[in-house]
């Protein structure tokens, strides 16, 4: 039979992350600066071991039962003291609800605010799995400029506010902003919330690499100065515990975690019990900081490698970003360069980065970028595919 | 703020029955015979612990990392043998796709195959969780009603596909259907099978309880004989091995999954590693279907414990299915009946039910029905609870 498939499911694009994945799987040589993969050796094997252990021990038959679709209560509570200790969030008037990754609040924020058509503002290059859950529930991201500090410009969001109709949130991932590793200062934060509250829309702060903080100081969050409920806070355990838990959540009003949470059990009644006492039972036993502490000091080194390597090896008509947290770096070429050409040459020589176009909310923007991790390789690989990339853009740009 | 929620948000109820667990909470003598778990002793713990263990042992940082959208390749492998060898469903030309529970399955459909206003037919009752997904992704739940057997009216079913515009799908539980128990048989089923290809629409094969046989012959499913493409079959580890895991998984044409696994990865990127490899090792160790056969005896006994019960205790003014598995049956109250007030007085007396309203696309047209679980209450409460809502049946209806 010929499919009559939804909207929805023709605007599904294959991503192309696999795309270059599957193309490194045939390649023995290749490295990959291109999936975006915690580090599998920061997983703490061991004691998520000893945690399953005790779910099996003391609590297995409420694991493996059906769970309240807002998630373990405990686990809320125990997210929500986190949230007021180290994020200054207010627990009045908030709530927290229990998703599967981050990646899930992603789909259940359009799908609570927005109809078809809705506008969700985004910066001009952002997440591209943000942008595929958004045109999944038939609304319209919409890229807003980033200044030369590499986040949003405040001027240009304001020019978005005045011309563009039915606004529903701005999409922003303050923290070491994937893909461009660029944390937003707080004035600008200030300004952005000052908006948000004028023109009427709510904004949802994604923060899963907030806590891999290498250099500096942390920013205060959108939500630690929420006054109004506007601000949807979202945070993942795939980066500072184990990816596989498939375990986020989302903290915001009282009014916003009752409707998604209706939403939610349509999506999966509720996430997994046992992935939600794992992470509790280890941060009950005091685990979670000093793990992160260590997996902060892998990342540095990762970073510090990769930000030697590319400036050691690359054009210098190339620019990069020095992100002071998280994953990823933002390389940037001159003006003139064919990005597509570059980005073949560099898998023709066995390394995979991802082009800034899949980053872009408007196609016609491709830009001429390139998102590096650091995350996912070897300190050795970096040293090779930073050599190899340099190479490529020399070829192209000289030294 | 006033938030401006989506119609999605609006469309979304409270769950009733979460209402009434919420009731049962406060009430120490209460017994449920309205939420509708797997009975928590047929949890193999011991078992899905070694499984657990086998994972920490072998395969840690694979189940730890983020996995394919799709699922775990080998356990997908396995059960579409099992679901060759067991429901003779043809592997070629077919796919499978690993799900965060069966629920993902039942917004995925609508979410691949209907824009706003399409139109899904369904069963005069069905499960609710199913009617608000089709709402939560904009789509139309049409009920068709039922013939004295208790399954699809065929005459009633042409009528519809005559005058209903833009069906894109049927919805069936055709094994111990939920709410009521019943079974399709086969002719009729290749009846509907027609229909769907004449009028050019799919069918969505809801199979959670199918291994769940204690009587009769099974009867083969709609995808053994789909040689169009057009029957998504939907199966559920939540009442063979555990609902905690949040596994369930999708066998349709290639084309459909491709489709379905690019929005799969919009809702969670890809189910939980963890909660596949606990499922493929126990069946790897061919400790399924033995576990099965344990459960299955497990039911029978439970199930006829309710049929005596309600036989001995309830107005025989009043009838009641008989399934042939499954966890749930339907008592159906006299024609003049006030629903609404047998339900309260059986709330009364500490026994909970579940309306058929709660089952009833259409609000018009809410019966005079009660949906009874008799997975989860115990031997000694569902004596119990049948003498408590067979007096309440007395009591307005007489002997």
């Amino acid at each position: 039979m010929e499919y009559k498939f939804s909207n929805r499911a023709l605007s599904a694009k294959p991503s192309r992350i696999r795309e270059i994945s599957a193309r490194g799987a045939v390649d023995p040589e290749f490295i990959s600066f291109a999936i975006g993969n915690p580090a599998s050796e920061t997983f703490p094997i061991e004691d998520i071991r000893k945690c399953n252990d005790m779910i099996y021990d003391k609590a297995a038959n409420y694991a493996l039962q059906y769970g309240p679709s807002i998630g373990d209560a405990e686990f809320r509570k125990l997210l929500m003291q986190r949230l007021v200790e180290k994020e200054g969030i207010a627990a009045e008037g908030n709530d927290i609800l229990i998703t599967t990754g981050s990646q899930q609040g992603l789909t259940i924020m359009p799908m609570t605010v927005t109809n078809e058509g809705d506008v969700v503002l985004v910066e001009q290059y952002t997440y591209m799995g943000a942008l595929s859950c958004m045109r999944g529930m038939c609304a319209v991201p919409y890229g807003v400029k980033v200044d030369e500090t590499g986040s949003i410009d405040v001027a240009a969001l304001e020019e978005a506010c005045k011309t563009v109709k039915n606004i529903r949130y701005l999409y922003l991932i303050p923290n070491f902003q994937n893909p461009m590793g660029v944390t937003m200062p707080l004035e600008k934060r200030k300004k952005v919330y000052e908006l948000a509250c004028k023109y009427d829309f709510l904004i949802y702060e994604d923060n899963p690499y907030g806590e891999l903080r290498y250099d500096g100081e942390p920013v205060p969050s959108f939500k630690s100065f929420d006054t109004e409920g506007r601000v949807v806070y979202a945070g993942s355990f795939s980066k500072v515990l184990a990816a596989g838990l498939r375990l986020g959540f989302l903290c915001a009003s009282n009014e916003l975690i009752a409707k998604m949470t209706a939403l939610k059990g349509n999506i999966d009644s509720g996430s997994s019990v046992q992935a939600s006492l794992i992470a509790r039972y280890y941060m009950e036993q005091g685990l979670l900081d000093p793990h992160i502490e260590e997996t902060r000091k892998l990342y540095a080194k990762k970073k510090n490698a990769m930000v030697n390597g590319l400036d050691k090896y690359m054009s210098s008509k190339c620019s990069r970003t020095n992100p002071e947290g998280g994953m990823f770096l933002w390389v940037t070429l001159p003006e003139d360069a064919d990005a597509d050409a570059v980005f073949d040459a560099a898998l023709e020589n066995h390394i995979g980065v991802i082009p800034s176009s899949c980053f872009a909310p408007d196609e016609d923007k491709p830009g001429k970028s390139f998102r590096l991790c650091f995350a996912t390789p070897t300190l050795e690989q970096i040293e090779i595919g930073c050599k190899r990339f340099g190479d490529v853009t020399k070829k192209f740009f000289g030294e």
